[in-house]
């Protein structure tokens, strides 16, 4: 079975939106936030840590799991929920942007993409049938388009034409998606230019597809206003009865934006990889718990829900990231995976009380983006 | 309070027994196996996780805890407890373990050990009453005496020298000792010589610990035979009233060798340490995860009833292992503890039925060390 999206609520005064996603491993409200579970497990996270902080959908990454183990071994095992034991609905990815950002040395036809492997350099070929090949086998609730994803520097033709060609590679990906309880988005490119994101969107929205996401935007360079007008070019375009995904973007103050103007999901590996980093999502900012400052804080992180901050200071969970222990990392990945989760468990409630943009400006009151 | 320690049940055939060790957090049976904390954490675990698989009580290292984050950060979050999150006893050694093996240019005296932080290169001077003041000041349920870990290779007078030095260390430890609620473990040590053992045993004896330790066992390079010999010149010198823990031991066979010759508690770091190069302790002998054969294994590691394989396949866990994704040590982790930990209850089950010779054998039977 597809998955079907139903509209809850409608907020006045923006295109912000509050709905449902059914899907064959559950529902869930939108807006959501989705954790990146790169290769088949959410950095440092157990699956049951992953719904002790609400989180409902989660995205991994068909180009690793391609290199590592090979979708083979995942289809052998059942699929992606049963390889990783996660029950919840998952979203793969198409490969693309990891084609395009990791690999060295790519070389874009028609056809598709030849690159070397960023594990062992050997040479590999990614195209839109092989992509949705491999995503028909994981077995994810959701596959994406293989699209192509230009550098932030692309000119305007270098973009008119890789729009075009995205299209193309759209509908090749879509005649040979075979996996009938599989869901399939399109996406939408274009850069900063309305009249490319308005022909991708119209162009895209005509082959029908499950949902839609919005790409291009999670580029280093991009500027914050680019992203925005990349969302305000597409979603008037976009169906309403259909998802609406920005990839790759994981800023709290992004999230909000992003909702305000229409977005339903978002992913990112913002959370987990500053929690690596010894940084932590607080309501009044950023943090990086590896400051002097700290050192005998024997408080939680924030005024925060979640098990980390129920049961952990500051000061140990410096410690335990300045000692390298892999806990700290752990404790600091919830903290920040619930941060975030919890701020669109917050935008929805905001939404169905029509006062989102009262919402953003309190939380823009107490919140700089680098605190420490 | 101190802990008492009361015996249970003698084995018939050997000097196997099944006691049980009250503490002030919390009461457990011996024999068994303690997780080890090395710097606030037993590495990849939560303080769940551990009750998940049965643990009770863990070790954590003063020299690690003493030169990060410091006693005194640990002090004021509340003692060691505290700190971490753990509400189960714990046992702190002295620090002189890692002293002797980890620093150089360490410099022995009378009155202590100057060396070099393993960290930074900083100068270090650590002394009975230094170790007794940081463990005090940890507030671990039982401190260690300081004491001197000679070379495997050292020789019968060195030996005897050493064992003479950690007798008067273990007093002057005991003398400075302050923390009413903390109990005290003196260390037997004398290599594998009778004449060294008994003298260390009856001494240290005298000065009336709370429990005894054997020490200089698990140097790299001592032979098993030498480890055997030590228990069993030892322990015919202990009190039966008191708990007798045999440091840094966790093979399985030698677990059941100590427990035979009348040992009560075990730690060692081997499990994690195993854990996160992928390797797992199974019935039938240690396995490699990694190892090409287990890539379509879509089953647990072993007939167990842990976390891990409870949900988890080896392909799944090798995948993990490969990727370099700490939940693959974490899993690891946790089904390696476990096994120890319920090796450990079916001795306990095996000393009560007086079968723990037949135990041994049956163990055995199945059991190759290195399987991969």
């Amino acid at each position: 079975m597809k998955i079907k999206y139903e509209l809850l609520k409608q907020e006045k005064h923006t295109k912000a939106r509050n709905g449902i996603l059914h899907t064959n491993h559950g529902d869930f409200e939108t807006p959501i936030f989705m954790p990146v579970g790169t290769q088949a497990t959410v950095k440092t996270l157990s699956p049951e840590e992953l719904k002790g902080i609400n989180s409902a959908v989660i995205l991994s990454n068909t180009y690793h799991l391609w290199l590592r183990p090979g979708e083979d071994i995942v289809n052998k095992a059942g699929g992606l929920h049963q390889f990783m034991n996660y029950d919840g609905p998952i979203l793969t990815d198409s490969g693309g942007f990891q084609v395009f950002s990791l690999a060295n040395k790519k070389d874009i036809s028609e056809e598709g993409v030849v690159f070397k492997s960023h594990i062992n350099g050997e040479k590999l070929f990614l195209t839109p049938e092989k992509s949705i090949a491999i995503q028909n086998k994981l077995d994810s609730d959701i596959a994406m388009s293989f699209d192509e994803c230009p550098p932030a520097s692309a000119s305007y033709d270098y973009l008119k034409n890789s729009v075009e060609r995205t299209i193309r590679w759209a509908k090749r990906g879509k005649d040979v998606h075979n996996n009938i309880n599989q869901s399939l988005f399109g996406i939408v490119q274009g850069g900063a230019y309305e009249d490319l994101r308005k022909y991708s969107a119209i162009e895209t929205t005509k082959l029908d597809f499950d949902g839609y996401s919005i790409g291009g935007v999670a580029n280093d360079g991009e500027s914050k206003d680019d992203m925005y007008k990349a969302i305000d070019y597409s979603i008037p375009y976009l169906p309403e009865d259909k998802p609406r995904y920005l990839m790759g973007v994981g800023e709290p103050i992004d999230i909000i934006e992003g909702v305000i103007r229409g977005i339903d999901m978002f992913d990112c590996v913002l959370p987990t990889r500053l929690a690596r980093h010894g940084n932590a999502f607080t309501r009044h900012g950023k943090i990086n718990i590896k400051n002097a400052k700290y050192k005998e804080d024997f408080t939680p992180i924030d005024d925060c829900d979640c098990y980390s901050c129920k049961h952990y200071t500051k000061a140990y969970i410096r410690h335990l990231i300045i000692a390298n222990e892999s806990f700290g990392a752990r404790l600091l990945s919830i903290h920040n995976l619930r941060f975030l989760i919890r701020l669109t468990e917050e935008l929805r409630l905001a939404i169905k009380d029509d006062r989102i943009l009262e919402y953003k400006e309190e939380f823009l009151k107490n919140y700089e983006k680098d605190r420490d």
